[in-house]
């Protein structure tokens, strides 16, 4: 019952971690690449927008031929054909010359800048009336202003937002390489557990790893499969490991907190064949028992029994393991915002232990 | 064309859509649970854990009869029945007495403690010596230190994480009421518009709104429903308009900036029986030609055809509206993170008008 476990640091955890080799990729449409991490670095293939268009209703000048205007001493200009959405303007302006424009619209040859129509009055005939001055470019989306030829949509590694899809879809690149997903077995153990469902007898607990775990697997981007709860019995145990093994890439085992379960955990993991021990443990808190192991690239983690602990373990090294293969950075603890706070009372840890604990921000 | 339009500001199209009701809730099982939003206050029926559980292996014993208990002068005690996982002892630990316990084995009657196995020497027969002081509680996981009888589980309003999600499994409630999804119908509108997989001739630019908007519906848990482009043509608009009333809780409709294309869609929506417009454009850029209107307790909001404006007006308006709908807070502008950074140049803006400006942070 004393037996010495190899216990690892949580750094040293991570490293082992870090051994187990990324998921290859595959092409997805846009739709289904939302959250999923790029395989692959994408440039753009052409301007966007290809030519200048207008950013309000008015009239495509040339700016030059407004310096000076004003309501008193309006510029006058000769109206010339109106450009029509969804076609590029046939025609160009000259100097003198205004062209009725949509916002959208695409600038004629010749145009540098537009007129919003608010500050204009049809002078009657073809003639208009400009009555503010315009400096080059003003209310022009210019060419290449969204995204240039060559410029860098998304980088392998970035995940996929709203705004890369959009970029993605406007460039008509309508599939992009992300890292498949991971699939995770999630596997309850333990005589004391029962199903959720059911009534707990006294000394019993209910499956609350299945639920939480699972949950935190879909919140990593991957898919969990959930497996039935396992009794400390070594050839069940088996089973469901071998079972876990050829449907997943990755097997979250919750249980086996005790010394006697984790012996017949190690045992039955040690005993797959081609299965490697990793660790038989981890230096932190809670979590001690976490065992780790390899089998042809899948891994086997072990997370502890009490439920608290378990969610807390796998969003320290779960989660950030699962967006590991996925693609992602592989960093230890809880990911996203980082935040300094002070503690309303001391907590006293022990030496060679990193401790985990729950707050509530205030 | 210089029609004056009832222009609002933007905090006056957030109090527009607050007009509408938030949708009505549903029971969903817990792993449909992830991210809803919760519309019922939860409290735990039962202390978890039901009783006192031992968080290391070693012996359940009454701390007392530790103290002073050195290496040197060891506390001696006689050993009882062993705590089995699983079942709740029917035996108390008595004065001088200390009872094998697992972890996560629940306490025996009268232990208060737990020595771990690493701080003790089994001392022949049924005698066993502690060489540590235990104060009590010590390796206890009390009753209820997860959660207590009575206590808040998950309030009317908040997300669903996996935390909450284990704990409402660990107390046996398998199903909560969450608010209902938002079905969002995604309609492009304006004859330069082609579908994504298309060759823009000139003039004409893809339909990125369509998968940049349907992304980030689906980033705000909301359902989207992608309909065809829609040339500029009242017959086609008001169809496809009635067609996504019917099937969706909201309209996103992309387009329609340039003062022909959006007196189209005024006209178009205002035309429809029931419908009412509320605003016809916000005092924000990009984004002016924004347009909400109802029609039976459903939303229709214009966005700008110009694929980078429209995302970023449905970042600040579509996506906290949705969250509202779905049970959130609706609070103006992007949800998340909120940082302060410096400007490397100066952005001129117009007295009057609310500006979002896309920025990258480094």
């Amino acid at each position: 019952m004393t037996e010495f476990l190899r216990v690892v640091t949580a750094d040293q955890f991570v490293e082992l971690l870090r051994r187990f080799p990324r998921h290859p990729s595959e092409m997805v449409g846009l739709d289904a690449s939302l959250n999923r991490i790029s395989a692959a670095d994408v440039t753009s293939p052409e301007d966007l927008p290809p030519s200048a268009r207008s950013t309000v209703d008015g009239y495509a000048v040339r700016a030059e031929d407004t310096f000076g205007a004003s309501e008193s001493i309006p510029a006058l200009l000769e109206v010339t054909d109106s450009v029509e959405m969804g076609k590029m303007p046939q025609f160009s302006v000259r100097p003198g010359e205004a062209a009725p424009i949509p916002t959208g619209g695409f600038l004629p040859a010749g145009a540098d800048a537009v007129v919003m129509v608010e500050y204009t009055n049809r002078a009657g005939g073809t003639a208009v009336e400009v009555t503010r001055p315009l400096t080059v470019r003003s209310n022009v989306l210019e060419q290449a202003e969204d995204v240039k030829a060559g410029e860098s949509v998304i980088q392998r590694g970035r995940v996929v937002r709203p705004q890369e899809i959009g970029i993605l879809a406007a460039l008509g690149i309508t599939h992009i390489r992300v890292y498949r997903r991971t699939r995770v077995a999630v596997v309850s153990t333990g005589d004391e557990i029962i199903p959720i469902e059911g009534k707990p007898a006294p000394g019993q607990i209910r499956d609350a790893n299945a639920y939480s775990i699972s949950a935190l697997v879909r919140a990593s981007g991957a898919e969990p499969i959930r497996f039935d709860i396992v009794p400390d019995q070594p050839e069940m145990l088996r089973e469901t490991l071998s079972a876990a093994l050829d449907q997943a890439d990755v097997v979250a085992l919750s249980g086996g907190s005790s010394v006697g379960a984790r012996d017949l955990m190690v045992d039955v993991v040690g005993a797959l064949p081609d299965a490697e021990i990793l660790a038989h443990g981890v230096a932190i808190r809670p979590g001690k028992p976490t065992l780790l192991a390899s089998r042809n690239e899948k891994a086997i983690l072990g997370l502890p029994g009490h439920p608290v602990s378990a969610l807390l373990i796998a969003q320290a090294f779960l989660n950030p393991f699962l967006r590991y293969l996925q693609g992602g950075i592989l960093e230890k603890g809880p990911l996203g915002e980082r935040l300094k706070a002070v503690l309303p009372t001391s907590i006293h840890s022990v030496t060679g232990l990193e401790e985990y604990v729950r707050v509530r921000l205030e």
